[in-house]
C-alpha cells in the first residue's frame, strides 16, 4: 500500500463529483490571510488549482503520472498542465476559519486546451469566480493535443 | 446556518483526535512544491500550523473567536497564538500528489506557553518533525497566561 | 530614524518610475517555483502586487498609513486597496535565478476604482500580463471614492 | 546579454557582503502578512532562503547551474541544497511596509554540510534568528561531499 492509496481512510479528501460539478472544501488558515484580515487575493488561484487537481485525481489523472509518462505514452518527455489565461472576479472577502467550497466545471476540451469555470463560495455566496484556460505541454513547454486517454476520462465532466 | 457549521457535510475536514493525537491529512499540490520537485521546506511549517489550528478547532477553540474576544473575556483586546520557537528536522522529501499526515501532540501547557510535538508523515515515514513553542498574546503583542477556559479544553490532549 | 526611512541605504529597493511607468526588479527564488521547474502561476499575481505597492510607495502612499488613517482623514475606519478584477495572460515560464521586471502603468483612476496595466518581463520577453481593477474600501469592505489627496498623488502616473 | 547578467542595472539586487556577513534587504508586502497583521511565521524561513541564495549568487554559485551540472562536474545528476535542520526563534513581529534586513553568516562548511547563522532585523531589533544546517544532494536525494570548487568559493565567508 502506498500513500497514494490511503485515500480510503479520508474518503472525501479529494472532494466529490456530482452532476458534472466537482466540489472541494477548503479551510481558511493563517497562511491564507493577509493584514487586511481577509484572504490574500492570489490565494484564490491556489484554491482553484487544488480544485482542478482533485477533480482530475477523482478522474484518475495524476500529475506525477503525467510527469513520469506513466500510462500517457502518446507523448514523449514531461507532460503537464499549464494555465494560459484567467479572467478573475474577486467578489467578497473570505476570513480565517471559513469553510469554503471550490466548484469546478469543465466547459470545453479540444485541441491542446481545456476551458474551465471555477467558483469559490462560502455557503451560497460566490466570493471568487474565474474562467480558466489550461493547456497541456511537454517538458520543453511545447503545447500538445490533449491525449485521447485523457479526453475520454474528461468526457464524463462535459 | 453559517459556513462554520457546515463541517458536518465534510466529516473529517478538521482531521481526527485519537488517543490524544490529532491527525490531519494534507495533500501535496503544485503550490507546495519547488523546482527541486519536492515540497519547499518552509511549507512543512504551514502544514503544522494547519494541524494545530484544526486540532484546536475540534476542541472548539477558534481563531476568529480569540480575535473577537468571544467567550474569552478574561483578556482585553485581540488574543491569538504566536509561534515563539521551533526546532525543525527535515528528514525526507514529499512529492506532488502525496497524501501526508500531520500528527500533533500537546506536550505541555503552562504559564503563557504551549509546547507541541508535531510530525509530518507519508505512510510510516516521518518526513518532518518539530518541537514547537506557542504563546498566546494580546493585540499589542503582550504575552498573557493561558485562559482557564482554554486550558480546560486542552486538558484532554495532555 | 525608523525602518521605513532606511530606504536610502538601498536606493532602488522600491524600483523606479520613468516616463509614467514603474519598474520593479524581482528575483526568482526557490519559493516561487513549482515541480514543473517554472514559476507557479499564482505567484505572478504576487509579483504584480509588489509592483503596485512599490509604485505607490514612491508616490508616498503607504499601506500602513491607509490602514491607520494617517493623512487620509477623509474616510473613517480602515482604508485599503482590494483587487476586484484581473484578466491574466500567462505567456511563458520564468525559471529559478531569473531576474524579472514588473512594469506597472496606471490606465485610469476615477470613482472608487483604479485601472492598471501590468507586465512581468525577462529581458524583452513578456512572460505575464494583466489588466487589473483595484478599488479602495473601508474596514467593513465598503468601497469609497478615491480620496483627493490620493488622486492628486496618482496624477503624475496617468 | 541574458537576464542573469542584468544585475548591473540594479546594483544591490542580491544584497551585499561586508566583513563575511551577507546583508539582504526585504520589503514586507501584503503576501507576507497574516490576519494578526504581522508577518506569517513561516515566511521568515523564505526570507532566510532568499538571503542564502543571494549570498551564494554573489559568490558566483547559482542554483540553475548546480541543477544543470554546469561547472560542477565532480558529481553526476542534479545537485542542489536542502535544509536539514533549523532552530528558529521568533522574537518580534514585522509589519506591512517594513524594510527588513537578512544577515547571513557561514559558521562552518565540512563534509556534506554547511552550518549558517541567520538573522532578520528591523533596524537594530532582531525579529527572527535561526541556526540552519544545509546539505547538498544529488537528484535522487543522496548527500554528497561539498565539491572543492564550491568550498573554495565559500572560504571567503568563513
Amino acid at each position: 500500500m502506498t500513500d497514494k492509496d490511503r485515500t480510503h481512510e479520508w474518503p472525501d479528501i479529494a472532494g466529490r463529483i456530482q452532476d458534472k460539478v466537482h466540489y472541494l472544501p477548503i479551510r481558511v488558515y493563517y497562511e491564507d490571510t493577509d493584514f487586511s484580515s481577509a484572504v490574500y487575493h492570489a490565494n484564490y488561484l491556489k484554491f482553484c488549482e487544488r480544485g482542478r487537481s482533485d477533480c482530475l485525481r477523482i478522474l484518475n489523472i495524476h500529475h506525477h503520472e503525467l510527469r513520469d509518462g506513466v500510462h500517457w505514452q502518446e507523448t514523449a518527455g514531461y507532460m503537464g498542465f499549464v494555465v494560459r489565461h484567467m479572467e478573475c472576479d474577486f467578489l467578497g472577502p473570505a476570513q480565517i476559519d471559513d469553510l469554503l467550497s471550490v466548484e469546478t466545471r469543465f466547459a470545453e476540451a479540444r485541441g491542446a486546451r481545456l476551458l474551465l469555470d471555477q467558483k469559490v463560495l462560502r455557503d451560497d455566496a460566490v466570493l471568487f469566480q474565474a474562467i480558466v484556460t489550461v493547456a497541456i505541454v511537454t517538458a520543453d513547454g511545447k503545447p500538445v493535443r490533449l491525449p485521447k486517454q485523457l479526453l475520454s476520462k474528461l468526457e464524463e465532466m462535459i
